[in-house]
């Protein structure tokens, strides 16, 4: 079923929890930011704090939750990440065994939920400021990509860098870059400007998540670090129990896009 | 002994790992950022990273360590944390017992460390854009204040938020903002502006930490989140063991000031 965008954050949450949104939220909650979640057992989730740190632009953190607490610290302090997100997917030992709509039945009290930066902020800038984004115009996902590039490691959680890619005219690549660099907390800046293989990517038009897009002649594509990342490096540690969004699936926060801007002096970090 | 400032941070920490120096850090390595260090037990490790991601002003997190490591991942990778520092302050259950030059002997397996962002980095920004900063141009150290403000807490982390205060006339306040705001990973923009009484500070001549400095009639005190915040908090903590730089006795990082200008690009969280 498809949800009408709600005014509030809230509101499209509580729709989700009720059941009555089970789709992707891209469009919900128009103007409020949208979080990649990663839950993990707490005896892993010191390493995987570090890891965060040590990459912070595939996984810039936004929140911890305490050990055994479904709710978001101060991100959406009425929302409960059991319940309010559309799909998630569970796997055991590093094999997804479930997608389910809610996780109230694997929920455990030794669980640590991280919620991480989302790519609809800076996308919600760029297309503020008239760059239209080619995988919205030609309505599908945006294409993800795995690169030859290395993460830094820590213990257990070692992988490779994942990107999406948006492509823009060779004209407004600056602009491009300067517009997300001012949300570092939502991956920021991107990594790579130009030819895919000099980061390991032998075919644009063959990407690992997501869905293709056409890029014009006169196009450059533009690669940022993807919150996929996290998922795909957790999911290779192979823990007894992880869980994730469902791709596209996101947590909504209570934050406007623009409390991520640092030139708004907001430095969110 | 006061070391002349060499060229590189490695041939400093190379001077203060070998006893030549053993007072404070600042005028050293020149252009090289400082940065602050705790050190907590692994146990602890995990509430303690939860209260950096959720208080990023007061305690941004540039790295941690592997347990048992005391070498900083990428910071400074030749380091070496229990002797590079010119002194140290150990706690046992809160309690100062210890103010070594080094911390060899206190080492253990359990150990994590964590490096945060020192002010040193935007005060080298402000002066580079000539506004000059009180409490170097009077020679004395940084007022320091504790708030009335709460960080947010995690676990047995729960604590007021410090600020360092520095004067600047009316007219060059908002440049001085926008200067700070660009190193969200050196505390960022001001947390308060004007009137102390309004974060709970009712005597500016009387700092809890540092000295005083004196505040010109046009002169408006500017406040920003401190890196005592952290030491502080943990010390209320009453850790078993936790071991921080004393005050002033800064790390010395490989990387540069501009590294952690996020208007460089250097998008470092």
């Amino acid at each position: 079923m498809t949800l009408r965008a709600a005014d509030t954050a809230a509101a499209d949450r509580a729709a989700i929890r009720a059941g009555e949104h089970t789709g992707p939220t891209s469009g919900l909650a128009p103007g409020f930011a949208q979080a990649n979640l990663v839950i993990l057992r707490a005896d892993e989730a010191l390493d995987f704090l570090r890891f965060c740190v040590r990459n912070p632009k595939p996984c810039p953190l936004l929140e911890v939750t305490d050990t055994g607490s479904p709710h978001p610290f101060g991100i959406a302090a009425d929302a409960d990440l059991r319940t309010d997100l559309p799909r998630y997917r569970v796997f055991h030992d590093g094999h997804l065994v479930d997608e389910p709509t809610d996780i109230a039945g694997q929920w455990r009290t030794d669980l640590v939920s991280f919620l991480l930066g989302c790519s609809f902020t800076f996308e919600w800038a760029l297309a503020a400021a008239g760059l239209p984004i080619a995988h919205q115009v030609q309505g599908v996902n945006v294409p993800m990509y795995v690169t030859d590039r290395r993460c830094t490691p820590a213990g257990r959680f070692d992988g490779p860098l994942v990107v999406s890619m948006r492509p823009f005219p060779a004209d407004t690549v600056p602009r491009a870059v300067e517009i997300s660099a001012r949300f570092p907390a939502m991956h920021g800046a991107p990594v790579h400007i130009g030819d895919p293989a000099e980061i390991g990517i032998s075919d644009l038009a063959t990407p690992d998540f997501g869905d293709a897009v056409r890029v014009g002649a006169d196009e450059v594509p533009v690669f940022w670090a993807c919150g996929v990342t996290p998922q795909a490096v957790a999911i290779e540690a192979r823990p007894s129990l992880a869980i994730f969004h469902a791709p596209g699936h996101m947590f909504i926060t209570d934050r406007r896009h623009g409390d991520f801007d640092n030139e708004e002096g907001h430095d969110h970090r």
